[in-house]
């Protein structure tokens, strides 16, 4: 009775061992096949994706050479007019598919810049994709929207306090609190533009120049001796400006960004778009809020120069002696250089563009 | 004559419109065609990962489940024990297929944590095959052997500079451009170590805190007043600790780095190997350099809570009575511990995997 049952507990365990062990040896089976089919695949898609690459670079060459083909044989007149206009325009609409299509995200990266890779190293923050692209960029412009609320918070609520409750003087922790978050949000905003970049935005370099020096300015400034003894009103006279001039950037940011967001959902929803459609929505539908914007703008950047001047007067008639009054000052007066060139190119660009259509359809009328 | 020439330029000029017409059709049609061929391509790679993505997700759940009950079924008698022990073995193998190998890259990844996506926004920074990552890692540790060497010499630099040339003063602006190196140093650890940590490096979480901790006590210092009049020997006599302390962590990150380094070429040299297969390749090789490293590491965490306890009696005395003294001594004693925790931590598990590969070797020679 025993021997039998200790025979058929161990027939039991007996079976149940092989069970186990067949089950073990599927799923050791199944891991292999999983990584042999991994591995194929990785394989395969690469070299699917190096296929691609070659087809477009040697489209986008042919294209290339074509258009300056039909450019040099119109110009020695050995080509119709008309003829060379229709085949400069289809020309164009196929280097549009190349550059803004599928097969775009296949083009090697843009080399990313030297501030990328002080942060990250040589990690790849291109989306192969894209409607991720498009994500990306939209996410950027919401994160602007939260900032540019904060902009105006932050500040405003510091000059509140300063005349209600702080008798007329920053205390230092606030301030230096404000411009930490300064520093944290331009190098956000840098890091961001830079992958916007690397993902083939078109965002002008000159925004992430201007990023840069804000980064700068927000760094120096954590340096900077706040407490006013004895005479803080005089010596807090920079600060107070800067605040002012936030708060003007905040209002600048949130219409920026409305004149944006309608750019991108413009482009959108006109999916896979060529670039020249694009571009004509882009200002067909905002004009309005361009002749809002740009005044905003070029007030802002009046005060922004004016605010480095009165820095670096500071400075001279040695009130304040630091280093950082005067190199903030040069760096303000230069960033407002800078914005309002830059700003004026881009206006002339915009009005060039527009004469450019008006006359088109004029032509294409008569 | 004129006539026939002319008739001659026209038939010439309407060849060639006729050629590069067609020249300008061909490469509009490759346009679309590479659309499609790229679309198409896109659309294959994400279904094909997709399945990959959900029988990894199977396997892996069902090597759990496998353990779970071969574990169970052992303990409760019911399976011959060395049978256990061999198929144990046997779905760990599996679950270091499925975790380390080319499929565990198709798995969802791990969350990015806040600090990325504040940074970054939602781009995703994870490399799609092994031998990226494990570049990745590489540059990773060589910029650590950069930043170590400078780590070394810029303190050392301010220190002697100080006794030979600053009458035992240090000046705000050179000590404040270290501050700011540290900053965007550590900041670029961190991120750097994120994006390892998204990568599946198994760095741990504690380094990413102590480099958390080390930038924000950073930023602290830069709004730090260092002027020392009139007493600057009493003064500045935190800057000093802490540049000292700075050049034992530049010591201590070179000796880190190549331990950190040797556990890497281990790896490599072993490809795709199981994960067991590389902890004992860990503690095979370097366990001499393992020796070295430990004192000297507990060394430099009782000297950074030395600092911070020096600088909370600072400010307890009243020398210097900011904030910044009172935060930064708190932040570095916390730090302090935190490390020595996380080392003897380390150690402890190192040590228990020892005993117990000696235990197993002895137990399979009897």
């Amino acid at each position: 009775m025993t021997d039998g049952g200790g025979a058929a507990a161990r027939r039991a365990e007996e079976e149940e061992g092989a069970r186990m062990e067949q089950e073990v040896r599927r799923a050791v089976e199944q891991a292999k096949e999983l990584q042999d089919a991994a591995a194929a695949h990785v394989a395969a898609a690469s070299s699917e994706e190096g296929s691609i690459r070659q087809r477009t670079l040697a489209l986008d060459s042919s294209i290339r050479r074509l258009r300056a083909s039909v450019g040099a044989q119109a110009g020695g007149g050995l080509l119709d007019p008309k003829l060379a206009e229709r085949l400069e325009e289809e020309l164009q609409r196929a280097g549009c598919i190349v550059a803004d299509g599928d097969a775009s995200s296949f083009l090697p990266a843009k080399a990313q810049g030297g501030f990328v890779r002080m942060f990250l190293g040589p990690i790849n923050v291109r989306a192969s994709r894209k409607e991720v692209q498009l994500k990306v960029k939209e996410e950027y412009n919401s994160y602007r929207d939260r900032t540019a609320l904060l902009f105006l918070i932050f500040p405003s609520a510091l000059l509140v306090l300063r005349s209600w409750l702080w008798n007329g003087c920053f205390p230092a922790f606030p301030v230096q609190l404000y411009q930490a978050w300064l520093l944290v949000l331009y190098t956000g905003l840098a890091l961001r533009e830079n992958i916007l970049s690397i993902n083939g935005s078109d965002i002008r370099p000159w925004w992430i120049y201007h990023h840069y020096g804000a980064m700068i300015m927000a760094l120096v400034s954590l340096t900077w001796e706040i407490k006013g003894q004895p005479n803080c009103a005089q010596k807090q006279r920079g600060v107070q400006l800067f605040l002012q001039w936030a708060i003007m950037q905040g209002v600048a940011m949130l219409l920026q960004n409305r004149y944006q967001r309608q750019r991108l959902y413009t482009r959108i929803a006109l999916g896979k778009a060529k670039r020249m459609d694009v571009v004509w929505g882009e200002t067909a539908g905002v004009d309005g809020q361009l002749w809002l914007l740009c005044p905003i703008l070029f007030i802002m950047q009046g005060f922004e120069a004016y605010v480095g001047f009165l820095l670096l007067r500071t400075a001279m008639v040695g009130v304040v002696s630091e280093w950082q009054v005067i190199f903030c000052g040069i760096l303000l007066v230069l960033m407002a250089v800078g914005n309002f060139a830059y700003t004026v190119q881009t206006l002339m660009v915009k009005s060039r563009f527009k004469a450019k259509m008006k006359s088109e359809r004029r032509s294409s009328r008569s």
